[in-house]
């Protein structure tokens, strides 16, 4: 058998799978579930895992690498991964950051405005003949010149920030400190904040340090006119206060591309007509997708021929 | 019969209509075909008209009024009303412009957004649990980065381009003349135009001289890649080319607020899966028609009182 220092693992795209694949001498998994399947003398060849997925990827799974020295992931989110575990065996982890940032705040800005607008419900009026039977929508509400708050200012949190900039809102913030940006306001906690604004915007890192950072304190604070956007995780929110202020009316309504247990998600969102859904599409255009498809092949490569990791995270 | 200075024409918003009629004395009636039917007096005492609606009102109805003196528009758009009739007959028009402009604007962007993001789809995915049995949607398009050609650069224009520029997008222009738009690039005719950019955004003012402005060359200059988002009139585009060219795949697709005979829209626009329709909500916020009847009526109590009026276009 030949060595393969790759190990392909997830459910990839078959143009990105085959270009792995072509640049490296490489075995698939479908998932860390699968590893442990894989025969001996392949195990100790593996030197890079190139990883896709929501699934934990833990050190029980690291452990059945003797040579593992990356794990590459297909996202700007890691928290599938254990990275603490990964630093404790020497195994580095990369992601691929800013490729996505304009499409992921591309989503939420669309979000916002639909949900506002009511586009939904709008397309359905138009198409099914709706709008010559009964008539127009009920007034929905103005979008521009309202304030906004943005929960994690990193790179996405900006790039939204700068966008909604341009529909004139003011721009409030909440992140672990006050950053160089003149003329937006910083709230140290997330309620000050959602007591400021009308939007709320979620942009966190996912993981254990965010879970459920936006609490039900949080949300009850936004107030009955208030939205929130979620483009980040299903899990940096308390989604069933979420779903309880949704369905009483404490908030005007969500935009939300993420969710718990993805793509299973709580079938309370269904009932809603108050939300606007997306399936977790933050990054999901061809372009994107293909530029963080080389950027982990970039870090693969780099790791296996000894070269500096283009974008690590540990 | 008291006199009654203001007559009050067409499906005016309950609220709107009562602050009109607790402003001056003032008669009813559903549209312009109704006009005929008022009495003597009725008609001899209205000078001025609070007009809603796109249904023709035109020099014949303007005849029945003798003393009028100003038709007040609800809406910036007025080209359900002949001006030319209207100026031969020293009757004043305004309209309510600016107010609208941020609403409208925000929905072009959306509507681009959405389009490009398969948005419609993507909520239908998320809601049924298609996505938890079917998988993830095809990847869709970066809009970021893009280039737009807006043709029609007046102050709705402006505004969309504004926004558009925050999504990193080159701006591109048709309009009767070049402004001063440093970095954003004129083209004389609407072809060419088309030919250089990825999204055409139409913010034409309607009536005969922009009717299919956007002609089935443009449409076809744009391209396979190509969008078109409309939030002017119907009449600004051959419709049957845009429809032609959305069935045949000539264009990627629409983003489509206004049609011709609305509300009972061209039915094969509901085939498409390549198009978002609204129904013609570009200024339907409460907070914008709100602006809207309040500058229509200081527009009618202008002209009852003497003064000068707000926003003439005659």
């Amino acid at each position: 058998m030949s060595r393969t220092p790759l190990l392909i693992a997830g459910a990839f795209d078959a143009a990105d799978k085959a270009r792995l694949e072509a640049a490296h001498p490489s075995a698939y998994v479908a998932g860390p579930e699968d590893m442990a399947s894989l025969d001996n003398e392949t195990r100790a060849s593996v030197r890079a895992i190139a990883y896709k997925g929501h699934k934990p990827l833990g050190g029980e799974a690291m452990d059945h690498f003797p040579n593992l020295g990356l794990i590459a992931n297909f996202g700007v989110g890691y928290d599938a991964i254990d990275v603490n575990a990964a630093s404790a065996r020497g195994v580095k982890v990369t992601n691929t950051p800013d490729v996505l940032n304009d499409d992921v705040a591309d989503l939420a800005v669309a979000l916002l405005l639909a949900q506002c607008r009511n586009m939904i419900a709008g397309d359905a009026r138009a198409r099914t003949g709706q709008w010559a039977r009964e008539g127009e929508l009920p007034l929905n509400r103005k979008a521009s010149g309202s304030s906004v708050g943005i929960v994690g200012l990193g790179r996405i949190g900006r790039e939204i920030a700068d966008r909604l900039a341009a529909f004139k809102m003011d721009i409030h913030y909440h992140a672990r400190s006050e950053k160089q940006t003149p003329g937006w306001t910083y709230y140290a906690d997330v309620v000050s904040l959602a007591q400021a604004v009308d939007f709320l915007v979620i942009a966190l890192v996912g993981g254990p340090a965010t879970e459920k950072y936006v609490t039900r304190d949080a949300i009850e604070a936004l107030g009955p006119r208030g939205v929130i956007v979620n483009i980040s995780r299903g899990t940096t929110i308390d989604e069933a206060a979420l779903l309880d202020a949704l369905e009483t009316g404490k908030i005007a309504g969500a935009g939300l591309d993420v969710f718990l247990n993805e793509p299973n998600i709580d079938p309370r969102f269904a009932a809603l007509d108050n939300v606007v859904l997306q399936p977790h599409q933050g990054s999901g255009t061809v372009e994107t997708r293909r530029a963080m498809a080389l950027l982990q092949l970039e870090n693969v490569t780099a790791h296996l021929e000894g070269q500096p990791l283009i974008t690590p995270v540990n």
